[in-house]
């Protein structure tokens, strides 16, 4: 069922040299199917069929576009219980989670459906002449989004299908109108493939032009480095580590042609406890904190890796809870054995360093890619002057920092790098007390929290899933939700153009019955 | 009256050792009056104070903003005549052209007001809880635009109002909320302090804190450089050459914290003229044309460069049309020596390119700093052949090609760099006919225009001023019209966030009475 190949455009390709396996972290071993990685000729061709489809795609109708995108949502569901398996096998991820994801990945392709098929995403606008204005005349001017052109969409290691083949970044650039190839996870190739045939065959069952969609498979940088370097490529979107995305949006600035790059990265999500949560509600956030901390064994974006506090008794005594209801989480296997390594070396950095101290850890001996979750303590002072301290670890970790004030807190807060999220546990009153803390966190995150864990990225339209770099490289867009499609549109605008010629968007008869913005002001009425 | 001195916040300053003069090109002899350049002490002050200022700025109301931005249109108005004759003095440019663009530029600051005062630009998205929720219960998110930070704004060259000090990236990013350090253009400094003594003169006036606004002069890369460089600086509006805007986009992705640049460069303004359009208007087309090819002395980004039609005794009828219409124009003064060398040496450049030949030349002595307007031919293969023939001379200057056939006009849009504009000549029929051209040349632009001239740039809602590389190094955003303040700002959530702590545009009751998301619907009501 699983060839190993490359989808350039519809057709299974296998022409390059290097092969590669997926692993089972669970059983610690390759598994059976063997992936080619796309070589130069292929990467070639994908972009070439993506550049043409282009032409196509561009002006197809959001109905048409919706179409495509609830059938890719309906053949990932056809794939049924073979699917799970291979994402199973694939990632070491529980069916649970495989099942949740599988049905979020739907939504979202279904969210975006609904959005380009009621078609107000474009930002219509348009302004009537004065042809008797003086001292000159005011031409028709009217504006609307067009999509920038063929994307690249990396696949992430912790989303194999929310964040990966056909996951938000797929979804919303598809949406707009933009053709995708997408440079496959090679941790998840097998899950990667299927997907990638569910698209084709929607793709084709929609009449959708040959193109719209190639998948290429890769175990090095290869692959992705040509594909940035593409001057047929007009975007891309990442997800993943902050050296990945920072070199790749370098090399895309570093263009004789600079295009966007949206990648979100790192973030150790800081959540400030302030006194009261500690001492009203410590055992409670100690117990929510516990399994924000191990939820998907820590390998969330929006994990709590950093949780400050003021020095006090209840600061203690949480610390203590904290540790004690980590300790009692069941470890679990990583992703793959790269991840697993990778963590263990962040986490023992980390715990070396000078005025640490280890509150929580699972000494037991554990089978292989099984995360043995840690929490550290720290007072702000130490915090403060070693930035290793400040740095990431991917999987089931997290700090206390023990600040002497609040004026220390908001120092902490200032030094950090940009942020997915900040979360303040507290009483209304004491967000008004300590506004210095408050709007410190909100100049470093996309999301402030009130009272709740950073994890769970609910998908709606006032998520912000970004944030200052390296949060993400452009904080200006978020990665989750229907606004996730203005990463890859432009304004285009039509001066004195005829009526019958214009997009349907901006004709006066509003065929489409969208709102637009008719001389600054909203209406959905015709003209 | 006029200093020479730097404003690092309302301090006026002058440390440095290095000091310069500008330019009066129409007497071709230096100004009076001795500008200092900033130095990096003056440099790192201007940034601190506008990272303090932001503390206080990126939370004052746009009610506030917009007695702010009137302010600064009313008090560059009561500048009267002293600020008309110095702009002629550093400039070259006409009286009637010094009002105009001192009118345009109140205008963009009224506009922005109006925009911050009625608050909908913010994008308020509001999606409330649905805690019974199975499997997990929905939590409140809301969500806004709120302002990156520190901008700096480099001051061009040939809007010594509308697009340097008080111009567009300064009214757009003040009315963000981010505080702005001018790198003013050192042709015109005189100007430019005059302008920034009104723009510090409001900020007093309407409370403003410290640091809101600096400007800094500068005659070298240097200052330039250590503010885009600087830490405290989160984004960069620039308008000027290609060179100038890439190098300073790199320099900005290559930060530690990478911020976003919007640069307006360069563009030749293709226009095509289809058949029709020169067998019926021939003479029309040449008169309008010669009219915006020498419009400012060619010194608009939206002069159009390039004329792009099929081989024709119509095409060679309407060059001669032009050329004598060329040829019967003023030559005017150009900004600057400077300026004046670079229009000569590109119009040299390229007539010198083999298979050109020079339709139209002014060829008496004129005076100092005059461009002599002029006017090439080639053939479609020629032109195709030869990127050097698809730089953009800065100045009156323009090249007519003719295209073999329908297919080569295409296949020559395609190969164009990303332009402002495109122009289209001809009937409404032709468009469907060409529609290959018509789609190439959307492909390449960021506003289309039918039967007209580019040069003209009208501030409204609907209007693109930006495209894709190098037009702009963003093409999702534009530089005119309302839209340019998305440039400055970055969404961020709240979620659970208790109303009364929310800012005004997310809360319950909508005390701003502003246009709303609410749970994927448009709203002007409160929930």
């Amino acid at each position: 069922m699983i060839s190993g190949k490359n989808y350039v455009g519809n057709q299974a390709s296998a022409q390059g040299p290097i092969t590669f396996h997926s692993f089972d972290p669970k059983t610690n071993s390759e598994n059976p199917w063997l992936f080619y990685e796309a070589n130069d000729k292929e990467i070639d061709e994908a972009v070439k069929l993506a550049a043409e489809a282009f032409q196509i795609f561009q002006n197809i109708t959001g109905k048409k576009k919706a179409l495509f995108l609830r059938a890719i949502a309906d053949e990932m569901e056809a794939l049924g219980d073979d699917l799970i398996e291979v994402y199973m096998t694939e990632s070491g991820l529980p069916e649970g989670r495989a099942r949740g994801e599988r049905g979020r990945t739907m939504g979202q392709l279904r969210m975006f459906a609904d959005l380009v098929e009621k078609g107000e995403w474009v930002e219509a606008s348009v302004d009537t002449a004065l042809p008797d204005r003086t001292p000159i005349p005011k031409p028709d001017i009217r504006k609307m989004l067009h999509p920038l052109g063929p994307i690249v969409v990396f696949g992430s290691s912790n989303f194999p299908f929310a964040y990966s083949t056909a996951g938000g970044d797929t979804a919303s650039a598809l949406a707009a109108g933009c053709p995708v190839i997408v440079k496959s996870h090679p941790m998840h190739a097998g899950t990667g493939e299927l997907v990638a045939s569910a698209i084709l065959k929607s793709a084709k069952d929609t009449g959708m032009p040959n193109g719209v969609f190639s998948n290429l498979n890769s175990n090095s940088y290869h692959v992705g480095k040509a594909l940035v370097q593409h001057p047929g490529v007009k975007g891309v979107g990442f997800t993943g580590s902050i050296a990945g995305g920072t070199a790749l949006f370098k090399m895309a600035a570093e263009r004789e042609e600079p295009i966007p790059v949206f990648a979100e990265m790192g973030s150790i999500n800081p959540v400030v406890a302030l006194p009261s949560s500690l001492e009203k509600k410590g055992e409670y956030w100690a117990a929510q904190y516990a399994n924000s901390i191990t939820l998907g064994v820590g390998q969330f974006c929006t994990c709590p890796g950093l949780i400050l506090g003021l020095k006090s008794p209840s600061l203690d005594v949480f610390a203590e809870a904290l540790g004690n209801a980590l300790g009692q989480k069941e470890p679990g296997v990583m992703l793959h054995p790269n991840i697993y390594q990778n963590f263990k070396k962040g986490k023992e950095t980390l715990s070396a360093q000078t005025g640490t101290s280890v509150v929580a850890d699972i000494t037991e001996d554990v089978p292989p890619n099984v995360a043995q979750q840690r929490l550290l303590t720290v007072d702000g002072d130490t915090f403060l002057a070693n930035p290793t301290l400040h740095q990431e670890v991917f999987g089931p970790f997290s700090i206390i920092v023990q600040a002497d004030d609040a004026s220390e807190l908001e120092t902490i807060i200032r030094e950090l790098e940009g942020q997915l999220t900040g979360t303040i546990l507290g009483e209304e009153n004491e967000l008004k007390e300590h506004s210095g803390v408050v709007e410190a966190l909100k100049d470093r995150v996309g999301r402030l929290i009130f009272n709740g864990v950073p994890t769970g990225v609910e998908v709606c339209p006032s998520m912000v899933h970004g944030g200052p770099f390296p949060a993400s490289t452009d904080s200006r867009f978020t990665a989750v939700g229907i606004h996730a499609i203005k990463r890859w549109a432009r304004p285009v605008a039509y001066q004195s153009w005829p009526d019958n010629e214009l997009p349907d968007a901006l004709k006066n008869s509003n065929p489409l019955g969208i709102s637009r913005l008719i001389n600054g002001e909203t209406s959905d009425k015709p003209i």
